[in-house]
This record gives structure tokens, C-alpha cells and sequence, in this order.
């Protein structure tokens, strides 16, 4: 390596491997929480008329007013609360970072939980802190509110339903995470789609929270548009450091489009819920399967040799996620997308096969 | 405010205000640097044609291969030379500060420049250093040099054509630059398709600089596409805080498809150089304006009372870019983007009017 680069790199980003994805071709993919469900062709000509009409030699709107107004619409955003988008979740949580980096101030979230929490406190050199979850993957709050008082953290990130556990931590418990934290609260909905309940409703009691979601879970990964929704005032400030034309202008004429249609994504999400339930059964009934409950579209589950199962299942055409390499709590876990019934039946039979 | 914000919020951040797009509904819009020019409907149809094939439900590709892959071609990128995109060159710039922000680093550029320099080593808690053009708008090499030497800069950002002054610095003085520098030299060629100029041709003798670019000015203002290339070594370590899934399957698929048809907007942007000397010729008559000559598709002029000029044009319906509250070698200049024939000619009058 040059000189120059170990010169002047930061150590912390020296130190990374850059993000790996596997390759999926031929594959049926269940690695990466996507809804498996495309549209019909009718829905997609209406879609192509909308994207005709775009120009896209002029730069987007910088505010995506006709987005935003269909997002409150849809989510039922409350009037008074502000909106914020990225692209994705992973840009918001790196504006949060990016406002909130004073030196020495810290993050703090759990362990196990969403990767880029601790990746972007990194980029954006904020301290990096972490609760071990209890072994049911619950909230321990004890630790937790001493791990506050100690830290004094700048932000704190709970994923709600957690992600890889995918459980949803007691809502009593995480109102008094809020009450107790000094800084700001981020609720991490990216599950919302499948997990029956949400934090919008203390938006008005919780002046240092923000409900952050995804457009990715319920159908439109593609599109890469996260939303965040809170307090004016933080929103405020989040919105001075975002890239004034961050979201495309693609991006935000589909996503409008695919609002405007919900009810086709909460059909497809519905019925991701009913197969997760089915197919929670079928795994559990395998012996040698640990399963655990989840409010996501996703299972995450224990067996002896994880890292054998995961590439058995891989040579019999079935990619899902290895986390066994991640030590602790996910020893010997991996995590399965639920996909659509085909796709589902096919991995618990080579599941079986490979036991 | 609320007193958690003022506590833990970056005072920098704090201080700024968020960037503010001005209206343009029913404006000749000649602000932006935008190309003027859509396509004919057979290619809108062929394009939709690629658009229809997309699955929104699905990741994009993260490392966006057939993109990079034809980009390489088109623009006849080094098979030697490393490739990286980002959401426009915003996010290029931003990836590269959050690689390089060590405590106590700096980046210095010139003054005046492209705003999102000093932005962005603002939100990355990088110490900014500039140096003054000189009166005609070029590089004052001596003060640069002793700067570099100064200030030992991580990362010396240079403009190629400048914006918003339009001319290419001396190529032999950038070399220099690049050969005075500690770190890394980013020639930032936004403008490279009005510029009959690149530095890409100096790959492979300067392993510590790169070539950033875009494809906003060009005509696809609206997909969000930057890309950078250079030292291989140097791209892995920006590729390790890219966000990993950046560039969504829409904007990859579409300008993928827009580069395979490069020729169109390659007459375009042929027309608009054309059409910059036409202007530049009509302005330069005008008595009380004086322009700079542009290597870019835009015209910076002075005028006495820029402010009214400004807000005279905005109310005979022509929106171009008001400088002058920058202050020093920008008080009384303005800059027009050049547009269409009819635009460009309504913006004249307009500015005949107007003095």
C-alpha cells in the first residue's frame, strides 16, 4: 500500500474490509429481508406513464414535496411532526452521525443488532457502545439505563422489531430507554411493515425521538428511500447536513407512484406474515432447529455447524445469511428471508436435507 | 430550541442555515447548470423498455457492474484505473472526507469554488483552508504551493473548468499542485463535457490524484450519478465507508442505458458549447456587463447593483444564479447557465431591460 494512504487514511477505516455480497445468481434468494413479490402488468404501464413524464436532464426536487406530502398521507404522519428522507435508512443514519459528532460524543445501541449503527458512529468518529441483549434477545434495561447514565450518549438506536433477533423489545421498557437518555432516541421501523405495532404513536409525548423507516421490507428495495419522521426542530437540523438533491428524481415519481397503490404492497406484506407463521412452524418442527419468534420478515434460527448448513443449503440453490462468524449470542445462527411459498417449501426441504 | 439540541448538536453544524433551492414554476430556469434538452420519443420508449424489465422489489446491484462497465467504455476509463459512484459528486466528496478525517486534518481548495468542499469538511470535522484566485480568475500557483506546504493538506480539491468562475487553471500549474501535494489532489471535472480538457490523461503518472466527474451537467441532472476514477488503492479505501447499496436499480439501469446512447447527449452538449460562445458574444456588447470567458455551460458577469439585476430578470420570468452576496472577487457577478437558443435569448433581452 502507498505511503500516502497509510499516512493520511484513518486508522479506523484501515483497519475494515470493504462490505462483501455474496453472489445469488440462480440462487433462491433469501439473504436479504426482500419482498419476493413483483406487480401485475397493469399496475406497471400505469407506473411507465408516470416515468415518461420525467425529466431527467433537470436535478430533482430538493424538498420531494410530492413524495413527502404522499408519505404523510399514507403513514399517517402526524401534521406537526417533521419528515426527513435518505437514501435508505443507512443515509439518515448517517446524517444523525454527521450532526451529532462533537468530539468525544457517543452512540450507543444493542448487541446483536443493525450493523451500520456502530459502521457509521465509525466513519463519522463518534464512540461506538453496545448492550449485550439478554439470551432471549430481550431489552436487559438495567444495563441499559446504567450503560445511559455512564456514556451520556449522543444517540441512542433501537431497532424495533430488532434486526437479526427479530423480536420487538418491551414498549414499556424502551419508553423508559427515551425518558432516561440525555440525547435523541432513533426507533429503527425498518421492519414496520410486519411487525403489528410502531412508536408513532408517542411521537407527541417523545420530543427526542425519531421513528426512522424504509420503503425496502414492504417492496421497493430497489428504490433506496428511507424516512424519518419527529420533532421539528432535530429535523432542522439533520436537514442542513443532508446533500440538498439526495433523493432522485426516479426515486421519488416510483415511490409516490407505489404509495399511491399501498394497498398491493400491504397485501403482499400480509401475506409474508401469514408465511412467516407457517413456515416458523415447519422449522420448528425440525429437530436439531432452534427458532425464534419474530415480528420481521425474517427468522432467525440456531443449529449445531451453522457454517456447514449455510453452504449445504447454498449448494442445494438456497443463499441465506450466516451470522454464526459473529460470535456471542449468534453462535451458530442464520437467518432466513421469508419468501414466497415456493421458495419457503424449497428451503425448509433442503433445511432437512442438510441436517 | 430545544436545550437537548443546542447540548448535542455540532456547533457547526448549529451555525449553518439548510440550503434553500429558490422557486422556479414557470421560470426560463437558467440557474443550475442543467441541460435543456430531452430525448425524442423512440428513445423514451426504448428506455422504458429497460425500466419495465426492473425488479423494485429487489437490492440494486451494489457494486452496480454493468454501470461501471459502461462507463469504462464510454469514457474510456484506464482498465488499470480504479472506479467508484456515488449519489452525484456530493456523495463522492463526502465519502472521501469521512475517509480521510482524521483529528486535525484539513482540506484546502481555492476560493471562489464549489461550496460542497468546505460543507463537507465542515459536517466531517476537517479543517478547511482556501486560497484567493487571483483577480483574472486564475491560479495564484506561489500562495497555493506554500499553502500545500503550510497546512499539509489530506485532500486538495481543484475544480477543472472552476466553478462558478468557468476557466480551466493552468494545466502545468495543477501539475505542480499534484506533484507539491502530501496527500490526495481530486480534479473535480463537473464540467468535462463543455471543457475540451481532462486531466484523466495523467493516471498513470499521479497515483495521488483522482478524476471526479458527473453526469448532472451532461443531461441526466436527475439520476444522481457521480463517479470517480483513479489509484486502485486509494478507491478500496473509499469503498469501505460507500454506503453499500448507493446507487439505486433505477438510476443504474437508466444511465447504463443513457451512455449507450451517449451520441445524443453528446450533440447536445456539442450544441450548448456552441451556443456558450454565441451568449458570451450578445453579453459581452452589452454596456455596464463584463463576462468571464467559461469553459463550462455557464457565464459568470459582473454588473453594477447585481442584487436588483438578479431580482429585475427573476420578475421578467429568467431565473439565473445571484453571487454576489459571497462578497470579495464575486460582489456584482451573476451566473446564467447556458440554455436553449430561446432561452439564452430571452435572457439577453431580459438583461438589456434590466440595466
Amino acid at each position: 500500500m502507498s505511503n500516502k494512504i497509510s499516512q493520511f487514511v484513518r486508522e479506523e477505516v484501515l483497519a475494515l474490509n470493504a462490505y462483501h455480497v455474496p453472489e445469488s445468481n440462480n440462487l433462491i434468494k433469501l439473504d436479504n429481508m426482500e419482498n419476493p413479490y413483483g406487480w401485475e402488468a397493469p399496475i406497471i404501464d400505469e407506473w411507465l406513464q408516470k416515468v415518461r413524464e420525467v425529466q431527467l436532464n433537470r436535478y430533482p426536487d430538493p424538498e420531494a414535496r410530492a413524495l413527502q406530502s404522499r408519505l404523510r398521507e399514507v403513514m399517517q404522519i402526524p401534521a406537526d411532526a417533521g419528515l426527513i428522507l435518505g437514501n435508505g435508512s443507512d443515509e439518515l443514519i448517517q446524517m444523525i452521525c454527521m450532526t451529532l459528532a462533537k468530539p468525544g460524543s457517543s452512540v450507543l445501541s444493542v448487541s446483536p443488532s443493525f450493523v451500520m449503527y456502530k459502521m457509521l458512529a465509525t466513519f463519522t468518529g463518534m464512540d461506538f457502545h453496545s448492550v449485550e441483549l439478554n439470551d432471549d434477545f430481550s431489552l436487559p434495561l438495567d444495563s441499559m439505563l446504567k450503560k445511559i447514565d455512564e456514556v451520556q450518549p449522543s444517540v441512542v438506536y433501537i431497532a424495533y422489531p430488532n434486526n437479526p433477533t427479530g423480536n420487538l423489545f418491551n414498549e414499556a421498557d424502551l419508553c423508559q430507554v427515551i425518558e432516561a437518555s440525555p440525547g435523541l432516541v432513533v426507533i429503527d421501523e425498518a421492519y414496520y411493515a410486519f411487525a403489528g405495532d410502531s412508536f408513532a404513536k408517542h411521537l407527541n409525548r417523545y420530543h427526542n425521538m425519531m421513528v426512522m423507516r424504509t420503503v425496502s421490507k414492504m417492496g421497493l428495495a430497489g428504490l433506496r428511500l428511507g424516512y424519518m419522521m419527529g420533532n421539528p426542530e432535530w429535523i432542522n437540523e439533520f436537514n442542513k447536513v443532508r446533500m440538498p438533491f439526495n433523493i432522485n428524481t426516479l426515486t421519488q415519481v416510483s415511490a409516490e407512484f407505489a404509495l399511491q397503490h399501498v394497498a398491493i404492497l400491504d397485501a403482499q406484506t400480509g401475506q409474508i406474515c401469514k408465511d412467516r407463521e407457517v413456515l416458523f412452524d415447519q422449522m420448528s418442527e425440525i429437530e436439531g432447529v432452534e427458532c425464534y419468534p419474530s415480528k420481521a420478515n425474517f427468522i432467525l434460527f440456531k443449529v449445531a455447524n451453522a457454517k456447514n448448513i449455510y453452504n449445504s443449503l447454498r449448494d442445494k440453490g438456497v443463499l441465506i445469511r450466516d451470522l454464526s462468524s459473529n460470535g456471542g449470542s449468534l453462535s451458530d445462527c442464520l437467518r432466513v428471508t421469508v419468501g414466497a411459498q415456493y421458495e419457503n417449501e424449497a428451503f425448509v426441504k433442503a433445511l432437512q436435507e442438510s441436517l
